[in-house]
């Protein structure tokens, strides 16, 4: 029978044999007395297994802090525990709470970290995964052989619809690819989400009829179910061609329900990650959380960037780009979003880590704030990714394109 | 305008102010350069504001490891922010993006967690919430002026639904007032959901009309959207009274949508809770947390208990009851569901800590593993809060009641 595998990264004072199979016993039996009912048979069928520990260093002090222990060492260890696809089927918030439910509150465990999952083939058949992935984007925006070329609009909640969409019309016209809304503002009192959509829309559809190239703008549906499907419609009758959703705060059911849509490709944002991430030795990785999103059919998902803004080092950007690139199941393929503090200079870093140009490169005061206007701040961004993937130096592409060169006597203080 | 308002608990090397100011900027506005459009004006009307800080203890190592920062002091704080409810509207996911979202990231906080929510009056007329509460879930099982008693299929994973059914036959003729499925099990190889549904509630209907008590039995209709509906009819088709979300797992657009179908009571079972918790200055604490659930309809809501088997500390988990028995809003009523290693002995500290019969106490072993049977362990339990409510220690209530003091002579020592 197949069966979905989870690595945990933990943390016990415990003999590493005995903590990993209290583990395996709360996710699949869970009882302090036996009872009955509970043959061998149906233990052996339905009990989740521990299929690899592997010990690593110990430490004098528990990362995080219990009130119930207290012993002078703690093990850390790698364990990977499987279930059989019996237990759950075909259920992805079933499969969560299998993977990631209340093993968190077992005593045994100082630290636990759910760091990587793997599932079986037949879930190919099941789900459908993303229906546009890195190709669907590309064709929707016409961008090829080039990262997307992307901007938030900033400030994140306040303007209205019409200076947002004259905003929109002057990053249209600078040759951008993509555009989003911030994750603060689905539909806010001076700016209602179905007036936004269509003063956004008019722009982006008129550019598109006077080029063929039609903007990619993704606007953030989320919200409570019903109002999320009457956002996402009317995305769709406007003629646009992106939802976003807040992954964490709309929940794995409900974005699920939206990707299953098809019609229009999905932004995944993760704000609420870091709750999830921050600690070394609490909550998930970005190589399985992005998993559960691809299947659940999300197209384009946050990543961070390299010389971020945020507490992320760029050792798990990385990780997290590398992931994003990986096919799952052969395929589901996504496009990793790179944001926080780009303008471009973090280009040939980026890119010597993980040599793709399928991502979506975000900038906001990059482009917004470039000496030669957004245009000269678009210009600059792909000058950098044309100079990083043919092998320049951010010095040579400096004294190469002057717009990139602008970029670097406003920006480059930002990268030392 | 009407306000929402968040405390958090911070640390941070930085001067509070700036640090906090630096929260309620990235929350609102967002962007490392000043923009075009960003006036004074909509700066005053849609900007977090920063309404308190009250300075705590100083310590020298940071709660949370950070590459980024290295300092010898960190300050501890409780900050209170608010947000103009003309930001996001009445859109609970955005919401939480906001109050939850990328404020986590920030690299100049090495804690951060959420501590409580207010949410303004006019919440009243969105929201329904609880759509049976308290009082709804006395009506539904018959149970007054003591706690509902209840209990939980075990093994989690594994019976088929005739042996689950003739596990519900022996709990319902043991006078049981509650029983739920694990939240590992929604529809397993050999215990299809609807099969489930129809030969539990075959005992139950059957038992309803001998004796006009219909027990309640939360089963677990946690699933991708349209499964889960479909889970949720089946039951209500079927006669049943409650359904069970997995709160995470599902999320909160999921979730709502289906608590605002409004013909079961909903167990909201909070497993992942501890990715979210568990670390002192990580996430969200259970008095915000399930202020958003109640807004969104959840009518049972866990919270631990005394002496739990789960790393969570007794004081936490009396914070916890006290926070479900404050009325939200003037009402919003929920009942919370105490549970993990209990058998009754418990009932005394927990009375005395959080007096109220306002509760759903579940046992486990402790009712299946009774030496009398099952019927021995629910008369136990029963006795157990009447002795706890009529002021009389444990060791009088083992006098007094034969079936208690069985308890105790079997479990006692699990209170140690």
């Amino acid at each position: 029978m197949e069966r979905v595998t989870a690595d945990y990264y933990i943390e016990t004072p415990y003999p590493l044999e005995k903590a990993a199979a209290t583990l395996a016993g709360e996710q699949s039996s869970g009882t302090f007395v036996s009872v009955p009912g509970e043959t061998e048979e149906l233990k052996t069928r339905f009990a989740a297994r521990v299929e690899a520990i592997e010990e690593l260093d110990t430490v004098d002090r528990p990362s995080i802090p219990s009130e119930k222990l207290s012993f002078d060492s703690y093990r850390r260890a790698k364990v990977r525990v499987s279930w059989s696809i019996e237990n759950f089927g075909y259920n992805l918030p079933t499969m969560v709470s299998t993977l990631q439910g209340n093993l968190y509150e077992l005593t045994q465990f100082t630290g636990l970290k759910l760091m990587d999952i793997e599932v079986p083939d037949s879930f190919r058949s099941q789900y459908r995964g993303p229906a546009f992935g890195v190709e669907g984007c590309r064709k929707l925006t016409g961008a090829y052989d080039r990262p997307l070329i992307g901007t938030i609009i900033k400030p994140s909640v306040g303007l209205s619809p019409s200076d947002t969409a004259d905003l929109v019309k002057v990053l249209v016209e600078a040759g951008i690819d993509f555009i989003k809304d911030d994750e603060l503002l689905s539909s806010s009192a001076n700016s209602p989400f179905a007036e936004r959509v269509s003063a956004i829309m008019a722009v982006i559809n008129e550019h598109a009829e006077r080029t063929g190239k039609k903007i990619m703008y993704a606007f953030n549906v989320s919200d409570e179910m019903d109002q999320m499907m009457r956002n996402y419609d009317a995305v769709v009758e406007a003629g646009g061609t992106c939802a976003m959703i807040s992954l964490n705060s709309v929940g794995l059911a409900g974005a699920k329900k939206i990707c299953d849509l098809g019609q229009l490709a999905i932004h995944g944002h993760r704000n609420g990650w870091g709750m999830m991430n921050r600690h070394p030795l609490l909550g998930i990785e970005f190589p399985a959380y992005q998993k559960l999103w691809r299947l659940a059919g999300v197209d384009q998902i946050h990543v961070n960037g390299i010389a971020n803004k945020f507490w992320e080092s760029d050792d798990s950007v990385t990780r997290s780009m590398e992931a994003c690139s990986k096919p799952l199941l052969g395929g589901y393929s996504v496009l990793p979003v790179v944001s926080s503090g780009q303008w471009g200079g973090q280009a040939f870093e980026t890119y010597r880590r993980v040599p793709t140009v399928d991502l979506l490169y975000m900038a906001g005061g990059g482009i917004m704030a470039h000496p030669g206007g957004p245009s000269g701040g678009v210009k600059a961004l792909q000058q950098a990714w044309l100079a990083a993937v043919g092998g320049q130096s951010l010095e040579e592409a400096a004294k190469a394109y002057p717009e990139f060169g602008a970029s670097v006597e406003k920006f480059g203080g930002k990268l030392g």
